[in-house]
């Protein structure tokens, strides 16, 4: 296991996580000044400066991109199977533009909270079969753009309106069924906020191995969480035992960027670099 | 699969779901009132009016309870073991004096909030095994009194704080652990609300068979969950397909109450007759 303690040349910011402070070109210009390396941008902060524009700031900054958030949302009613398609492959084009290592997917819930206007589902086992079918038309076009994809499980208080894949096994499922040979066309993106909980972890992680372990993204569980979508934690600040979720994927031979996506609103209202600092205090101390 | 919609015989009130509305006595009074001839009160609502006047209660109104709310808290620190086995001991002996048909158990999160004081851990894995431990114990003691246990796996959003058996194969891999024969004496409580979202939830359920199934409890998600512990929806308000689950553990042969259990600021607002109005025509309808 990496030894985090003396530098952080292994963060990476999602971009998410000092969303209310500043663009993303104020962001980025916070990384160069706190030296972090990485960063794992939203399409809608890529889109509110311009692709252009946010591509060139990434290039002058030197940054990698850990990842790209997000596709999918694939599940829809049918009149809207074109526009999952069509925005999928716009978000294919715009982290091939960016450089980013992969695109985070994140499956989509029931139909029309995924797509609002979809008719009203609460079928999820169907929605998870439209989840199958529309990410192998998206990994068509993903191939040729040598783009992977990470799907990312969400936890299960989420499975009506952010993503009906809630668990490492589900995810890891899809990737035997789209990708059997495990060419690195597709794998899963692992937050611990999500999987901390899943008593079969481990072995999923296990299953994963190396191939299937293209993203890494750390915050913490609070007690008690008030809001679930914005109130995830600081690490540090909750209930998960992140090394040891990190020690498991590193023991597969993940060595990339351990990414940290904090949505809250208690962070958000805090100085950027006061965020910044923390962040790079917690991930040498305890991630 | 039984039909519901032209009475409301097969209807338990969970008196959790009117806690806030008048205690033990003014519930049963309620149920009275609406022809609901069974509950699973909790043991505090029971500790209230005393547990005597409880029994009477109970008899006089000729109601059976389809559970007795709850058991469990098994996680813990050392100092307090014998504080668990005890608390558990009684919980037991009121449950035989109610005349309950099982103990519903809730099995604990980590330790410092499952019985507050503990020492703090991070280790969930720990956790789960203290439960199968402290629950093996519990299990010798209401086999005596005869009293069958089920198992509620809660939803992983309660990992940390409540339970750390958050999926039904977890709880029926606990039951094979513990009752291999199958005896009677140990099951699951199964609540649409903390396993609507569960992947492996069909054959789970499948497993599970009617030796299993000592409980069924219905409420619904709702979209947004403004707040995860008392924001519950009413049958039919969310976006949990009740029917199909209740379908699934009668193909079972389960035969036995389908529970009301609300836990909602909400509904804690409303008169109790309005609820239990409701709760009868939701009943009817959407479960």
């Amino acid at each position: 296991m990496r030894d985090f303690s003396a530098d952080h040349r292994w963060l990476s910011l999602n971009t998410a996580t000092v969303r209310k402070q500043g663009d993303l070109v104020a962001i980025i210009e916070g990384c160069g000044r706190h030296d972090i390396r990485a960063i794992d941008p939203w399409r809608d902060q890529v889109a509110a400066v311009g692709l252009d524009r946010a591509v060139r700031a990434v290039r002058d900054a030197g940054l990698e991109l850990s990842g790209y958030c997000r596709g999918g949302m694939f599940t829809s009613d049918a009149a809207r199977r074109t526009e999952v398609r069509d925005d999928n492959r716009r978000c294919v084009d715009e982290a091939k533009a960016l450089g980013a290592s992969c695109i985070v997917l994140v499956a989509g819930g029931l139909p029309q909270y995924s797509r609002p206007g979809s008719a009203v589902s609460k079928d999820i086992v169907a929605a998870r079969a439209q989840v199958d079918d529309a990410l192998a038309e998206m990994l068509d076009y993903a191939r040729q753009a040598k783009l992977p994809l990470a799907i990312e499980p969400l936890h299960p208080a989420y499975a009506a309106d952010r993503a009906c894949v809630n668990t490492t096994k589900q995810a890891l499922d899809i990737c035997d069924r789209l990708d059997p040979e495990r060419t690195g066309a597709l794998g899963v993106a692992l937050d611990v906020y999500h999987i901390w909980w899943d008593p079969d972890l481990a072995g999923q992680i296990a299953r994963a191995g190396r191939d299937r372990l293209l993203a890494f993204h750390v915050c913490d569980w609070l007690v008690p969480t008030r809001d679930i979508l914005n109130d995830r934690g600081m690490m540090g600040d909750g209930v998960i035992d992140i090394r040891a979720v990190r020690g498991a994927v590193e023991a597969q031979g993940y060595a990339g960027y351990s990414e940290i996506e904090i949505f809250s609103d208690d962070w958000w209202e805090k100085p950027m670099d006061d965020v910044l600092r923390t962040c790079i205090e917690r991930h040498r101390t305890v991630v």
